[in-house]
């Protein structure tokens, strides 16, 4: 019997036409591995956005029952030109139930049972997803469970990659967020000292509240004073950042250095030694990142992604990684939503034009069956 | 026995002066493991570049006998503040005869030979120097052992490195530096491709004259389309940059990107999964390096410096890259000088002017005995 229901789809044609639109779908049958999904709720994420709004003109796009049409503008269309033409599902994440699996025990062991998982096709009332990366969440709701992934194994992998390299403490640049906040409460109970940048005295407000104890606030005039100072009582020279475009990085790299240079007995044209390590790890501000000659050569900037880092990781840590965060679902990891949109929901003009801003706290939860 | 010699100086005031000159010095008995160099020859590098004359204003300086004093214009007089007041020795390295000893007996072995040395202090007629890192030359010319540790290790140092993280080829966006034509017969020794970059017709013919396979004009129209291929004939994913200002780094990353994208069979938002790696090894722009969202996240940029990556390596490496450079000082590793000048030939307004612009293949040799 084939199972039928509302899909969302992407399209970006050459022209730079981006067409969000609904469509009534039929599913396969789950084959293998992989179970077919019920979808309860899943969230907006920033990583969904990169192929949901991008830069699209929202303010201009024609509107009409489940369906947007939008432009594109240069050079986000060009940059796109790989995905011209497809239609693409989206949703990274979501929970739901589990209504058919596969033929692999894996899958079948998850019959009937509500889960989390990372389909890629969660804004959609059915997903196709793996079994390997479902998590069963016993009696927790579909909700608390929607955002079992993307943010804490996130957090949780920066906790990990830096204990990997041997830190002994971070820096995060957007303290504020759901994962800043969730970042916080892991490094509080790893015993990491984590250096909070926010840019607001309600976030500043809103981290001491939970317990963190390091929170620079880039808005206040001794802004730099501040973030040395807890750079140098931490040792925090390992930094995450989601902003991407802009000054952030620069900043953080030259508090890293003038706290470095500060402890130096002797002049180097070629800066500290002290090596200096910056993630981007999201593209918050699509605008280019600058590097200015401020901190000699003992430094380093990568992207980072999830998935490559838990394929580094391993399977154990990724296993250990996934346990912690259902053990802890709704005290370490929970998430909180500003609104909830169903699937024609999503395509609203005034919900699209909010979450897109990707405005820190004010996350979206998409319930497809409404 | 007290040794006298001329030795340059530079001191830079909180107040923005900046004052070059020669002074009649006397130098200490070496000591332990130190040798005292008279030094014979010593050539200008970038790397002496940032404490000689960094951004000062050269053009309207007051240029004396054997002194000049010029103004350090901001934020380049900030930035240096560490240095403030302290008047600094310059000349990394250079060669000479070692005309007295300390009491080790690597140290007393050296007495009386011909070495290349990295004193720190190479523009002088005496310099003292530690006995590990001097190079005994044998037969070799003080001029031909001048330059056998800065460009020389380095060169090596980047196909070590390559070779330590596994990777196949190499890229240079400076192919026809002194550097980079080492560079090139380095690679092609070690059956290490390598993608050259130049600017200009003539640079391509260099190259291209003394064997290189890959060379592509950035001022070519198509300079872009034959990056991607040399890139893609080559898998170099893995590059080097002297420059650091400006786009360079952000087009190599861009080309790698395009390459990898174009061999991925289903569309990813977050990029390719190919790891690209820069180095920035030198800053001959001072200008902010720009990156722009425009290669996904599998990307890292780290400025590369020779000391930590020796450190890296280890003594064995580096003890078997110094046998190499020495056993193939006239060919391999041989530099090319556009003029000597002594002492005070350094502090000439022609000279300053000429060699601070560090133009590709105009590298001057400093003779302080004339």
């Amino acid at each position: 019997m084939a199972t039928t229901g509302k899909q969302l789809f992407t399209t970006l044609t050459a022209d730079g036409t981006l067409t969000l639109e609904v469509v009534e779908t039929t599913f396969r049958e789950p084959t293998g591995n992989q179970v077919l999904v019920k979808m309860e709720a899943a969230p907006i994420n920033p990583s969904d956005l990169a192929i949901l709004t991008s830069a699209a003109d929202f303010e201009n796009a024609e509107y009409s029952a489940g369906k947007v049409v939008a432009k594109m503008p240069e050079p986000f269309n060009t940059g796109q030109k790989a995905r011209h033409g497809q239609r693409l599902p989206a949703g990274n994440e979501g929970a739901g139930t589990v209504v058919a699996t596969g033929d692999s025990d894996m899958a079948k062991a998850l019959m009937g049972q509500r889960v989390a998982c990372v389909p890629g096709m969660a804004f959609s009332q059915y997903a196709i997803a793996d079994a390997a990366m479902c998590l069963p969440l016993g009696d927790h709701t579909a909700e608390a469970g929607a955002s079992s992934f993307v943010n804490p194994m996130t957090a949780l992998g920066f906790v990990e990659n830096a204990k990997i390299d041997g830190q002994k403490a971070i820096l995060h640049t957007v303290g504020a967020s759901n994962l800043g906040l969730m970042l916080d409460r892991i490094c509080r109970e790893d015993g990491m000292p984590l250096v909070n940048i926010v840019r607001k005295d309600e976030q500043v407000a809103q981290l001491k509240a939970q317990g963190a104890e390091w929170v620079v606030n880039s808005s206040d005039g001794d802004f730099m004073a501040n973030l040395r100072h807890a750079i140098d009582a931490t040792d925090a020279f390992y930094g995450f950042d989601p902003v991407g475009g802009g000054t952030m990085v620069d900043t953080c790299f030259k508090a890293m250095e003038q706290v470095a240079v500060s402890k130096m007995k002797e002049y180097s044209r070629y800066g500290s030694t002290q090596p200096k390590r910056m993630f981007i790890y999201g593209r918050l501000d699509m605008s280019p990142t600058t590097l200015t000659p401020s901190y000699g050569f003992g430094w380093t900037l990568s992207g980072w992604l999830l998935t490559p880092f838990l394929q580094m990781a391993g399977m154990e840590t990724t296993m250990r990684m996934r346990k912690r965060v259902l053990d802890n679902l709704t005290t370490t990891f929970a998430s909180h939503y500003k609104s909830k949109v169903d699937l024609d929901g999503m395509l609203m003009k005034d919900a699209i034009l909010d979450y897109r801003r990707m405005k820190t706290g004010e996350k979206y939860l998409v319930t497809p069956w409404g």
